[in-house]
């Protein structure tokens, strides 16, 4: 990704869109950007951002981005500002969608910039969702660059800022070790997060040490891309079912719940698999096994269910520098892109 | 409408409220408006917008309108923001209505630069609700213009970017034929777009026709009033019950589905009204019998329901242009009014 | 409040937090901002507005103060856009919160410049609502100013607008009488408002009368501090239980209907008490029995139920001034603040 001349129609769906000299250039910007006050470089232009569930950080971050480019945000809700929207393509609109994304797409690229898009609304099985039907379809036929600000399998603006934030700490982090914690959540969680940052924390070299209880594994081809990028950078994927040994002279511990693709659509079934999960939580005693290591989690979380808070407030915490980078890896981002 | 000086307090609640040397200001606003960047000429005003049902591309377009300008909309959404509100006067308060419209228009008026409605509640009974009481209440307490964003009525602000969209392609339209056509969708749609187009293509001298089954017919009033308009002009008003008949010759098919309102009443009835009328679809065969004709629709649209997908994505489809016109005419409206 | 210089981290969670000298240079700022077009004072800064339930004249005149200073609002309606936040601390959050305060609050103010906040969800218990909890974590855990946009006990901004608005009739409020008069409303109101007039008001000096039903007493504390700052300033207060008595001689007449502390927890049992209260209603027999009366009212009102069209639309009414003033005098707040 060029970030230096208008761009063509580019679209951020996984971190797989991005080389890696444009990683390496979003990361740079967003450094810059950092430590600038309000610009006007996105003076008069327009973020559609479309949510299917609610969203406080994705949000306002991306609409405080616009705002200090001195660009606007406009934010629909699906719940509320817009109907139901009709995905697959020569299909007779009888149903209750009431637009096609072909259309939704095509008129919001006469409006806005780009545009971005939270798919939160889930068929129930796993090897449609897994495809990201209405993401894909708002690529293909949005003549703006779309953003994913959250899919059934990626999160990719969430991993570049978990990146920005453990080289904002320790430099290169090739060689370096990040173990993803799997922790206990009453409530499904989206796979996005950890998806993205395995696979891009694998492009930056690390060792990624995947922990989780049996049936909460992360989806077989995203971890075989993960192994594939590893392998490429010297870096290494293992996957084991203990949080200890997971923990284990690590560098940096990156906890987040996820929900169960054995039990995906039978909500029941995870929630029994969860029932003698309580001990995935992480506490001062889990995170002292790493070596001196930082501890990193998306946000939102479960205090003392999932996390501790003498791990969430201690010194080690990273949560609230994560969650501000948000801000400056997405300027970069939207500054590339529009 | 004089748009070069700043306005007393206008309103647009329908066409009528525009006589023709406005109507053409604002046509040739809107064209010089389609090709310029960014300007600062609303800096620091605002619309506020309120919607009684979902929307996308008035809400959208109507926002980014304001952000090119240089100022903000905020938008209100009744089903989540606000109340209810009571629009008759005198009334004793004591049902669920908080507040009286009088003091939410006065209100608004101390706060933003304009008003925009779109009032879709409905009563059931069409000799009520074709008073458009809401909006007509906003207009006359409001000391700031109101803008109709649909109503049960009127939809002006289409109908401006409809005319606008069918004079880009063929200059002027005295003596061009316009099908209004009615098309199958399970949902009861508002009269506000043909009946406003119906009243503004009159006025422009085209000869229109309006195309539905039986039990679809719009308006009484309306129709007299574009017959009355199309007398002056040159133009004609012609109604049909075929699909065939309608598009023979013609030079734009306008495809739109709206309710029954013989049937307004009883939502099921416009139900078994509609089972035998899956014909009414707008085909490439159909658009064949036109005069080379140009395609329109006001989106949403059901594809492959109401229009066939080769009519929508076909060379002769302006269904986007349209879209995009609703921009730069409103902008256009805009600046003129406040 | 000193409003020369950039603010270290302020909140307005009552108006107790500012002292006399805030209230004063607030005044006077705001007296200044009303005569002003837009300004850039704000540029690139956001204002984080949170809603637990639908307001029209708080979040319209918060977003029109930001844009008119040149900065931007972001609106979150906890209905639609945020989930649930847990308040407490060190509590195990399995339930239906999925977000802590501490961390909503940390992160917004990684992102905006300021945080609104208006907490409306009741647990039923008063002596727990009472103490505002949610508002003062946010407070706590805000490293931004955050400010009330009403809660159970204070409604801060209200009453900076009320006495701006005596003012600009009356100049000085010293030895004035304000009636404070409870009105029929079929639906439960928050204290906030007259809790935080009756206290600013007796530190302008204000002879303050609340009249209401027996069974619909104010905060306890609130009443002590009120007396207390009475006793500083000359003012005083004072409790009645009729309408007519509260009215007689007064300048000013200030109605609002509240919910009963006394049947907080049981809202069958306020409609109960409500029952018999009709003539708790505000007529112009009632207003003339004042000294030439203003009449005041912070919106919504019931027409005709707490207040009479005759009254409300009359020539004593400031209740148009008093909705534009919460304007003026939050921008001078904001500026203040940010």
């Amino acid at each position: 990704m060029d970030t230096m001349e208008p761009a063509a129609k580019r679209d951020l769906l996984s971190t797989e869109d991005l080389d890696n000299d444009s990683v390496g250039n979003l990361l740079e910007l967003a450094a810059h950007m950092q430590h600038r006050g309000p610009q006007d470089q996105l003076k008069g232009k327009t973020l559609g951002l479309l949510f299917q569930d609610p969203s406080l950080r994705t949000r306002v971050s991306f609409e405080v981005a616009m705002i200090q480019l001195g660009g606007s945000a406009i934010v629909l809700s699906s719940a509320t500002d817009v109907y139901a929207f009709e995905a697959e393509s020569q299909t007779v609109m009888d149903g209750v969608a009431e637009e096609h994304v072909k259309d939704a797409a095509r008129t919001l690229s006469r409006y806005v910039d780009a545009i971005g898009l939270r798919a939160a609304i889930r068929t129930g099985n796993w090897e449609e969702d897994r495809t990201d039907a209405l993401l894909r379809a708002y690529s293909q036929y949005a003549s703006v660059p779309v953003v994913n600000l959250q899919s059934h399998m990626h999160h990719p603006c969430q991993a570049l800022a978990d990146i920005f934030t453990m080289r904002q700490e320790c430099g290169d982090l090739a060689g370096k070790t990040l173990t993803l914690a799997w922790t206990q959540n009453p409530e499904p969680q989206s796979l996005g997060a950890p998806h993205s940052l395995a696979l891009l924390a694998a492009r930056m070299g690390m060792n990624v040490k995947v922990t989780h209880p049996q049936g909460f594994e992360l989806d077989g081809e995203i971890m075989d891309s993960a192994r594939a990028h590893a392998d490429e950078t010297g870096g290494s994927i293992q996957v084991m079912h203990d949080l200890e040994e997971g923990a284990r002279g690590t560098d940096f511990v990156y906890a987040r719940s996820w929900r169960s693709l054995g039990a995906y659509a039978d909500p029941d079934r995870e929630l029994l698999l969860k029932r003698s999960l309580d001990h995935w939580k992480i506490t001062s005693d889990i995170l002292a096994l790493g070596n001196n290591a930082w501890f990193l989690h998306p946000l939102p979380v479960r205090r003392n269910l999932s996390v501790t808070d003498d791990v969430l407030d201690g010194e080690r915490s990273l949560i609230y520098d994560q969650a501000e980078n948000r801000l400056h890896t997405q300027k970069a981002l939207l500054v590339s892109l529009m």
